[in-house]
């Protein structure tokens, strides 16, 4: 007998290494590879005397404005968060509370599973099809709510709203969480559909097309009504999330439209020509709308591709889960990254075909 | 039948107010009313190029070295969250999973209570004995784990050292959380038996004592199983909470211990010209070891004082709770701001006294 016996047993979320070095490419954990609009760093120290001793505001006014104001909506629609992966958590704590199995791919964001098992919620993981893509079909069945990712990780794949909109209309009983992470790097925005379904919550992120995974902050839109019930949850657990200076920052790196903009279309130019390299090089993938590319060779190996670039200081990501062991997850990063990237990985594809491996094949 | 009917019912939190305002004086959520170090500012954007657009450090090493050099300590016998709010609902949730209630005082801090309901964790509430101390006996019958509050709040009581060490040495089989929000006005810490006792976990704040309650930091410290088994239950829910520039900025103010000590000694001193100011008023109070009082008056109710304070624009904290409804608690200002509440405070005592109600009682 002992105080051990009532601890909690978990299995350990392992997250993309973290290497700090100087010559080091890092491809793996989906960050933007460019900084984030020049008002956030006054915007920390811009802070009144006696304004961190106090508590910040809880309603994090200042940025729930300046999302409500960028995307055209009140701010009673918009619910904020330290990362996308708090609200997240938050909206499974607050919705999923039906006795029927809440429903997501079985290749996607691997933390929908861990809540669940956190908040002891039901679920059903629906296989992808064999290309990876979301079978619209697996989600008109009853349930007790829904989570998607779209673009989805880590495939990089998008439903179109469409498909999206067939979901949450035939979901009336149950809250549809859009997890749209890596949705303005190509995707459509489930976003116009929130006040046409008060059922339907879009999740987005300042981690990846704001550059600010380093800040922590993510956010929820959708019906008053919903965001009311968010919110009420929130603070009866937990006030005081979101720090004085961060909400400045974030606030202002909102209102930095034009940033944003160029960002992701940088992004997006790079995307294109990774996928021109991958091809010549003999990789397989699916068209991505997110920043990052999802591949697979007919005759490399992933992890033996994953482990000759790490040994070469270049970071991609492989997951030893089932159905993608053969896949590489690999970040968009500069030109001049992906430049480097690839001058690695050819003479790795030539070198394994000089061995007599080569073999065409195609996808 | 809608998506309603899956939602999570909660009885939201009443923080208390914050006011904005110029003409204020608010003595009213325990905030330390002098500024942080003054190393807490440069540091927020002492950060190197590309800091804010990669995740952060998710051990939080900079910090936890701080945090374990100040007191002693190895790396492994510190945990770091987003306030301890964050750090006591994480050890609620990975230590207490027996089958037996939690204890802990029927008059303490609400959110023990609520995080027992949101972790659907069966809890007993202890009354405090008819002076608000906590009696000892209370706690070394058979529980699934005891939180304590020392200083108690909202009584500013503290619990003696061998009393503590009674509980956890008599709770082998349980986990101790002795929340320590407010320790360094006068208390003294059980850190020293965390190496004796295993099953203690000891949970400490920046926003008090260190000024940093908009910073949101808090930290637990304990034997390096347990904070293992912590760190494990943490890092599988959500791995990056504590953002960069946030980080640096609690390190450097742990670093700087004069500041801290001085600050601590002005609120001890302030604390002690309040209490002689409140006894010459006719209120009532128990000694605090805490940055607030909290005072009862045999004639004046408790709330008729509330509500003519904020009518002067003075905040202080009533809660409309049974056993303390008479009672406010007043947070440790500057000396100024002292001053200025005990002249308010003393107008309204003399009119009321003025008014035949003054018959003379004591304590």
């Amino acid at each position: 007998m002992s105080w051990e016996k009532n601890v909690r047993r978990v299995v350990p979320y392992t997250p993309g290494e973290q290497p700090r070095g100087e010559r080091i490419i890092k491809l793996n954990t989906n960050e933007n590879p460019y900084p984030p609009s020049a008002a956030v760093l006054p915007s920390l120290i811009d802070i009144g005397k006696g304004e961190f001793r106090r508590y910040p505001d809880p309603k994090a006014e200042d940025l729930v404005e300046a999302i409500a104001e960028t995307y055209g909506l009140t701010k009673k629609q918009v619910f904020v968060g330290v990362g996308s992966d708090d609200v997240l958590a938050m909206l499974f704590l607050t919705f999923f509370n039906g006795g029927k199995p809440v429903l997501f791919p079985d290749v996607t964001y691997s933390f929908y599973e861990v809540w669940c098992d956190l908040f002891r919620i039901p679920y059903t993981a629906k296989p992808l099809d064999e290309n990876f893509h979301i079978r619209t079909e697996d989600y008109l069945s009853p349930n007790g709510g829904i989570v998607l990712a779209n673009p989805n990780a880590p495939t990089g794949s998008l439903l179109p709203l469409s498909e999206i909109e067939r979901i949450v209309s035939a979901n009336a009983d149950s809250v549809v969480i859009v997890d749209e992470a890596y949705i303005d790097f190509g995707g459509e925005s489930a976003l116009p559909l929130i006040d046409k379904y008060e059922n339907l919550v879009v999740v987005q992120t300042f981690s990846k097309s704001r550059s600010m995974a380093g800040l922590r902050v993510g956010y929820a839109m959708g019906s008053e009504r919903l965001i009311r019930f968010l919110q009420d949850a929130k603070y009866s657990f937990n006030s005081y999330t979101l720090s004085t200076p961060i909400i400045r920052a974030a606030a202002a790196a909102m209102r930095d439209t034009e940033h944003f903009q160029q960002n992701c279309q940088k992004i997006v130019r790079t995307r294109g020509r990774a996928e021109r390299r991958f091809r010549e090089l003999g990789f397989c993938f699916e068209e991505s709308a997110a920043n990052f590319l999802f591949v697979t060779h007919p005759l490399l190996p992933a992890r033996q591709i994953f482990e000759y670039l790490r040994g070469r200081g270049i970071y991609v990501r492989w997951f030893d889960r089932d159905r993608i062991r053969n896949y590489l997850r690999v970040t968009i990063g500069t030109d001049e990254e992906m430049q480097e990237f690839f001058e690695v990985l050819e003479g790795y594809v030539y070198k394994v075909r000089s061995y007599g491996a080569g073999e065409e094949t195609s996808c």
